[in-house]
């Protein structure tokens, strides 16, 4: 257990998290590097046992601080990224091209020739108009591309419906029967060489049965797409592995959900990619919050944190449970609900928890906040961005500084009337 | 009208969009200097007609960009803000500090310290917590305080739950039954002068029904202190004016509502402090983008922008609706899920849009976003902070730079391990 309670109070590894509090400006996110090594570890090893050949790209959306990027850049892994941000921090974090798969619905012409200057491991297209934009462009470069079709499964994920992603509604990919055309034409460009399949189903999945379907249509259409010569080498299957945000989550493991790649997938005789960001950050980060306020009323107590939804939306937007722990150890004996200083109903961490009796100044975490927290936060409120501190066993860094009034207001600089 | 057609292409008053477009990158909220001005005097003139005495605190929650501040500064507008970052920017952008008044359910220490040194025109306590703390804080600082207490009133605002901040379990302000006790432990400190009374029903408020019911028990709690002996000078009732986001919306104009504030407030000699946020900013500003992609799919077309839920997020967070229109004026004739390119589900600004024929570069607007627009911005999957620009008759000019990439990171400084 990295975040464990020791002589009374919460550590992360071997550093009391009140100490780090104290030269820390709260809130601020804490990472275990422990966690995110353990996780990727977890997930890397099922992979090789099983599968002959594989890639676990990280995906950047879920955290882009280049130190946690490093962490796993420093463990082999590549990257799934969206965005020509995505693209410049990943190659910047240590993750090299050729282990970095660009996904994502609305990739714009700069963004694609940034990709294609870069010679990344793949492009995942989304659209026959994508596909033409990218042969124009590779084309211009005098570049062969690898890429993939991003093939929509039309399977139910059983997820919260702003995270499905595999519906046939839903903006993403390619509709199957739409998929086997587009590999004809892709195979007949001058410049695009299709050498894969991608699939995503969800988010935060906790059960392998939605896997198991997406996979079982994704295997049937490698096949066709064989039987009409074009032979793949790479499946991407995205990622969608949940982790436990409550103590009656039970996610599937990495070996089991491996096992359910290897049963659809293993003897097709491609590399499988990986694409987890949830699993491999979400246990690895906390976020450490002062209490502000204890405020008692006649129907409730509330507990006022110092963070806001600006600092963790995931509440807000998909009403997402966390965990939320005193990092003082005592007994829990009353109920608050966990709310942030925004002026909005919407910003409060959770309703009705059992927690010890708590004063301002007291220090509380939001668990399983690695994923889609700091990567999600915002100014709202004219709050700064916070703090973000990553523990190696009795150490601890800053990996990024809280932002400051005048960071906030930097990009408000006097421009003359045109 | 402000944002009109003129020889077949959408112009914001006398400058075209598309020949902004050509000088600024997309996407970028553009906001129009005679609007943000007529809805302010608009909001101004019914108040000066209907009460003796009243001031317009523009809620700078809505939009923090220092010179829209400044717009409703010059025309004599206070500010009410939320948060220590956005006390130094209202008063960086000209709110002098006695027309400023504090809200928020989480004020820091730091912040309440500040705003006693700045000398602000009120203080809204939100507890007896706070009032507490204020109390220590003034004390210290060896300064009377002029405070008022929220009281929630208990009404259905009839508005989306995440903005409705007016139902007792809400985290927000003091029971009915606890202000009047409350004011009198105030009128007994050393350091606080209990000067007002402060109420809020919830935001984007279509009727006056529920403000009617809420102003109606305000006036009854004002008389019940005065017969205490603690007359108070200020009601601040907050803001919560709605506006038309679609054509259906019929909202309450400004008089609408002030008569309402008048017939029920109007007879107690006390100053009206009005907090509008949305009413002056939402219908002033567009989110301009740019068309990356048209895709058709066997079920549906997409329009895929270069804005994202990152840029304007009430889609995804509040279901909320706003008008999409083409730059060039064309015949609406298809019909597209407009969607943003960011890798979610909820990244959609509108479903089943009439809209003209639209090829990659093309630009539209989205409508009524100068609220809560660019204020909630992010930079998940690592896009930058998009430009802000104001046009002001025949010229136009940038208010808010895009971040760069190196800007994006610039939080991200080496730190050594502590």
């Amino acid at each position: 257990m990295s975040f464990h309670y020791q002589n009374g109070s919460l550590y992360a590894e071997d550093v009391s998290i009140m100490e780090i509090a104290q030269k820390v400006p709260t809130p601020f996110y804490l990472y275990s590097e422990q966690i995110l090594r353990s996780q990727m570890r977890a997930f890397s090893d099922a992979a090789q046992k099983r599968l002959k050949s594989s890639l676990v790209c990280f995906a950047v959306k879920s955290n882009a601080n280049p130190a946690i990027i490093n962490v796993f850049s420093s463990m082999g892994a590549g990257a799934d990224i969206v965005s020509e941000g995505e693209l410049l921090l990943a190659l910047k974090s240590g993750i090299p091209a050729d282990k970095i798969v660009f996904s994502g619905v609305g990739k714009t012409r700069e963004a694609l020739t940034l990709a294609v200057e870069k010679e990344i491991k793949q492009i995942n297209l989304e659209s026959e108009e994508e596909a033409e934009m990218l042969n124009e462009i590779a084309a211009k470069a005098d570049k062969k591309v690898r890429v993939a079709v991003r093939v929509n499964p039309d399977v139910d994920a059983h997820t919260h419906h702003k995270i499905t992603t595999g519906k046939k509604e839903n903006k993403f990919g390619v509709a199957w029967q739409e998929a086997r055309p587009l590999y004809q034409r892709l195979a007949k460009t001058e410049n695009l060489i299709p050498v894969g399949i991608d699939v995503h189903v969800g988010s935060q999945l906790l059960e392998t049965e939605p896997f198991e379907e997406a996979f079982k249509r994704t295997a049937e259409i490698v096949h066709t797409l064989r039987s009409d010569g074009i032979r793949l080498q790479t499946i991407d299957i995205g990622g969608g592995l949940g982790v436990a945000y409550q103590k009656t989550d039970k996610p599937c493991s990495p070996d089991d959900y491996i096992a359910v790649v290897e049963e659809q997938l293993g003897d097709l005789e491609c590399e499988i990619v990986f694409e987890p960001g949830r699993f491999l950050v979400a246990p690895a980060g906390v976020l450490v919050s002062r209490v502000v306020r204890v405020k008692h009323t006649p129907s409730k107590d509330f507990l006022v944190l110092d963070a806001g939804m600006n600092d963790l939306i995931r509440p807000a937007i998909y009403d997402a449970y966390h965990n939320i722990a005193a990092v003082k150890e005592k007994e829990a004996t009353q109920t608050f609900d966990v709310v942030g200083p925004i002026c909005e109903s919407s910003d409060v961490f959770g309703k009705d928890r059992m927690l010890p009796a708590m004063r301002p100044d007291d220090l509380v975490v939001i668990e399983t906040a690695g994923a889609y927290g700091s990567s999600m936060g915002s100014n709202y409120n004219f709050r700064p961005l916070c703090a973000e501190v990553l523990v190696s066993k009795e150490r601890f860094a800053v990996i990024r500084q809280r932002q400051t009034f005048e960071e906030m207001l930097a990009l408000n600089r006097p421009a003359p009337w045109l």
